[in-house]
């Protein structure tokens, strides 16, 4: 049997996730408006076979202290399904996921919208389901409050049933067309939904018909318990954010076995640890250029993306004393736990933690292509992951250095594709298209 | 001077809106989901430098009778949000003009998917206000009825004033992007909305750049009263449908003086009348060309049609007699009157008013290039239009019959530019880029 392979993602921002991108030498820091840097990306993504370009996203202007603000260029960009849908005119074979939320949104749209994408696309695009747990956020919806973690799952739960269910209005041989007897669909092909739960009455059936993939690619983040329930039962492919090999492996396996307590192919589920790549042509060239790209992160976006990340403005602290307990908040608690955690451990002041958070402070492989592959080989070999969600230090740079040394490395080693295995998300992935279950 | 010319808009389903388009000789059946007759179509309308590509849209499979909607090749499409962004990626100069509902939607969600597409397009994006008044669409949206008219119009009318609060967030130099200092956006040049009105609450700022027009073009579609005086008050172009010049005429002088009644230039604001152009080499061919379309239409698609017209199933009426006086409904009000009116005129049974509106029932202008031109002349210089929306009996045939030969004799009249006056939908309509009134 062939060797296991890497799975590959790229986790985008049109400038970078990282705070001081923008400011990278060669960088592009008009790329959140700007298209014409979005299709360059994306089609070297393709000349390298990932298997999706993957736009993250916010639902507003998020909330930090002004002087992080003014200095942050992640605050504003491109909506997802404008974007994706552009792209998907100027790209042929790689996947388009985007975010999607459960929470601010309504399930009619977000089925309609990412059917008609996969359209567009020939069957590449993914739904992100995420349940938005951002407090600014609500307050573009009229809610002045946020709901309850356990609540969002919920709902979140049962958007998936809908969005689900009406994907599978037509059978995939609805749409007969015949133009000598006037027949354009066959309604026994056809089904409603009549969907009436605790959040939503949704009657159906989708004014689309049933997308290429089946179902568009399922994607899930979650890293409490109640979001790796979801994603085991629901997911085709897992981002998780573990820190170390052995959390990562600790994340592998419980959601497989989730997975397979549910009654699916834990094979079926592809678990894609989020990774900042930063390659030199030495070790030492990365690391230097690791360190003049935290350089370029203000102190005062560093306190406001720790703000951000706690759910709590820490502006009132004493910038050179431990972080104080805090109270509970609607903040996302595995992310709120992880920093707090990790700022005990090293015993980091305000200050320190803020100038590492500021930047990016998760999973890195800083050296190489060959000591990059070697993690990744280490990670993927180790049943740690099936591949990465991976994330660019800064663009244009970052990408190229990925796709011109580091995708290489892989493929010379057998654990990257070297040309398309499909035509669809699905089957680069390796995950099944979905039967209809209803019609 | 410079004579005063035509703009023409495209209003496009995609296999055209007429029912037996798809079994016309040369259709394309599954335009629906197929996006290269999209990128075809789109590319043909802007070398012949339309205005805009226009996308009608449903928020429902509509309920017909079964035996019409088996027919029916109108009630799945491409959603025009995804369809357009796919389509600015592959066109450089036609406008796009999506549909977004005021009463299904948020104003947060289509403020910004409507700037992201004006800076993906590099300002080609329009907004056509919709008050959705379809039942069947509520359904779909856990609404068990449906607002009453002149609700939906207050609610449209708030809708709008957020939507445009929000384009205003930034002003258009905010993003300095000042790489030295480190500074990304000017925050004195940003501002919250705050808006708490009876329908919305809705914090901001937007998560988007100004778009590059200002704001996207602002399309309506009022027929009523309270749908003539909020196109006279927001819209910068106006479809309308009426159905003989003096209508025609009454409507442009009606819509033109409520807008300088509210304090605008009524020329920056353009009358539109749908028309479909049946165009063949003599008059009798193109009337040959329009009877052998209606007959592909199925007498039960007519029945249909005239049921969602009309709010109002008319299976249970005898379909040789006249149509009974029928109760008030939530549909819309005009099209209803419309209708009525026809059908008593012309003293019409249920069936032949079925056969009328199966097909498309509203202005047409069927003949030559030359007679075609002629009709469009006379509208334009009496003073009923500006230019007309444009729709095609079928595709791609009627697309290219208008774009190989009324479209060059529209330019040999000086009635239609040769090349786009200017590079966004605002620039080619001739309508202002509004100020920022807030920041």
């Amino acid at each position: 049997m062939a060797k296991r392979q890497l799975k590959l993602g790229a986790f985008m921002r049109p400038v970078s996730l990282h705070t001081g991108a923008w400011r990278y030498p060669g960088a592009y820091p008009d790329a959140n408006f700007n298209f014409e840097h979005m299709k360059r990306f994306a089609r070297r993504l393709e000349e390298a076979t990932f298997d999706a370009f993957f736009m993250a996203d916010h639902l507003a202007v998020l909330n930090m202290p002004p002087d992080a603000l003014k200095r942050s260029h992640t605050v504003t960009s491109f909506e997802p399904f404008t974007l994706l849908s552009a792209l998907a005119a100027v790209t042929e074979r790689i996947g388009l996921v985007a975010t999607g939320s459960t929470t601010f949104d309504l399930p009619y749209h977000v089925a309609r919208r990412f059917a008609s994408l996969d359209h567009i696309s020939g069957g590449r695009s993914g739904w992100n389901i995420v349940t938005t747990s951002n407090p600014d956020a609500a307050l573009n919806f009229g809610l002045d409050d946020h709901m309850e973690h356990d609540a969002r799952y919920a709902r979140a739960r049962e958007f998936y049933d809908v969005v689900t269910g009406l994907w599978d209005s037509f059978a995939d041989d609805a749409f007969v067309r015949d133009v000598e007897s006037g027949v354009y669909v066959d309604l026994d092909r056809m089904t409603r939904l009549d969907h009436k739960g605790p959040h939503f009455s949704v009657r159906g059936p989708l004014n689309i018909a049933r997308p290429p993939q089946g179902w568009p690619v399922i994607v899930q983040a979650g890293a409490s318990d109640p979001g790796r329930q979801l994603a085991a039962e629901t997911a085709d492919a897992v981002f998780c954010a573990p820190s170390r090999l052995a959390e990562g492996q600790a994340y592998y396996a419980d959601v497989k076995r989730r997975a397979a307590a549910a009654g699916r192919d834990p094979d079926h589920i592809k678990i894609l640890p989020g990774a900042f790549l930063v390659a030199g042509d030495s070790v030492e060239q990365a690391q230097e250029k690791r360190r003049a790209l935290d350089a370029l992160v203000h102190v005062h976006s560093g306190f406001g993306s720790l703000s951000t990340m706690l759910g709590h403005d820490v502006s009132g602290f004493d910038p050179d004393g431990p972080l104080p307990d805090l109270p509970p908040t609607n903040a996302s608690r595995s992310t709120q736990d992880k920093i707090v955690s990790f700022a005990r451990q090293e015993n980091l002041t305000i200050r320190q933690l803020a100038h590492r958070v500021g930047g990016y402070s998760g999973l890195a492989f800083v050296g190489t292509a060959r000591t990059i592959a070697d993690s990744m080989q280490e990670w993927l070999e180790a049943d740690a992951c099936d591949g990465f969600n991976v994330m660019f230090p800064y663009l244009p740079e970052g990408l190229d250095d990925v796709v011109d040394k580091v995708v290489p490395e892989l493929r010379r080693r057998g654990l990257f594709r070297t040309a398309y295995e499909g035509r669809t998300l699905r089957e680069n992935l390796g995950v099944p298209r979905p039967e209809n279950r209803r019609v």
